[in-house]
């Protein structure tokens, strides 16, 4: 099959992307806006890009009728946001958060999770999440004039909690503990259950 | 535990993004220099960030002298680059293509893999590598004046070649056909065989 992607229906391409760039992981993010409304949804078009200064970027798509999605809104108002790592254990809330819902409702309460203060930044974190990482926006960049065009969040990463329940022998986090998943094409996730180690050649 | 990403060592906090941040889809780059040398080389800083247009984003991390990789220099030098999708039957020669090697020396031969024309762009795609995306360098984005601070190279996806033993019954990619392997921390990765569907909510 060849894909001509710059003719392709969008919608297709959207699809054959998704189905090969993966196992991608999950960033669920946290936002607050101005008047104090905790949103909740999870992003997988999304990675960790460097560490010095540590650097990661999220793109939000936008939602069905082709406005932003409260994320990017949140973050374009306040400048901050916080990543928690999506785990196994709480696959079904994650899931559900991604629930389109009207602004003034929060995922939190519709997952029945619970946020805790954050230190440098002012939206919450997600207590159950093993991982949560404190950001703050450097640049937003968008490709393009179309309504739908991609936005990519860059953010700088400033405190990062971790639970000790994750944490293995030599002091670095176990990922046979923390059991990270991982999203691909249509309605498929991975567990990161099947591991195997390759040390990088000298 | 509790990591100030803005004063912790850099090694420390490149281990413990990489072992909290996955699994991470790995974007297996050929890039061609004026000469016409094929360089091959795995990034796990990768992903798909939209698809209208269809952007890709990737980081190459320094050499471990602190010069830039020879798949920066050749994007830089020619604003093109291949990405090929990385599967479980050609692990052992992915790895193998991490490893330093000079310049003027291809990780092609070192693989002893082999490369087929591509159509839009001049680097060639993997032969052995079910996906293929022909990309167009955007931009690259830098975060501060460090030697080693991150690159971000952000290209469109412009042509996509899939090879037709991974297409399931409907004319998607099917994952349980692909089998892409995902990047974890320290010298873990996963397999993407524990897969299970979860339907997003209405």
């Amino acid at each position: 099959m060849r894909v001509d992607a710059e003719t392709a229906n969008r919608i297709e391409l959207y699809h054959l992307l998704t189905d090969v760039v993966n196992p991608r992981p999950i960033a669920w993010v946290t936002t607050m806006d101005r008047d104090g409304v905790v949103n909740l949804a999870p992003y997988s078009f999304f990675n960790v890009f460097g560490a010095n200064p540590a650097i990661v970027a999220f793109s939000p798509a936008a939602r069905r009728d082709g406005s932003k999605k409260d994320t990017l809104l949140n973050i374009e108002s306040t400048g901050e946001f916080v990543i928690n790592v999506a785990v196994e254990s709480l696959t079904a809330e994650m899931v559900l958060s991604s629930k389109e819902v009207p602004h003034e409702q929060s995922e939190i309460e519709l997952t029945g999770l619970t946020v805790v203060a954050s230190e440098k930044v002012r939206p919450p974190r997600l207590r159950e999440s093993p991982v949560q990482m404190e950001c703050r926006l450097l640049q937003i960049l968008t490709f393009g004039e179309r309504p739908v065009a991609p936005h990519l969040v860059i953010g700088e990463v400033v405190l990062i909690h971790v639970d000790d329940s994750v944490i293995g022998d030599h002091g670095r986090v176990d990922p046979r503990k923390l059991k990270t998943i991982g999203r691909l094409g249509a309605d498929w996730y991975c567990r990161t259950s099947d591991l195997f180690e390759s040390a990088r050649p000298g």
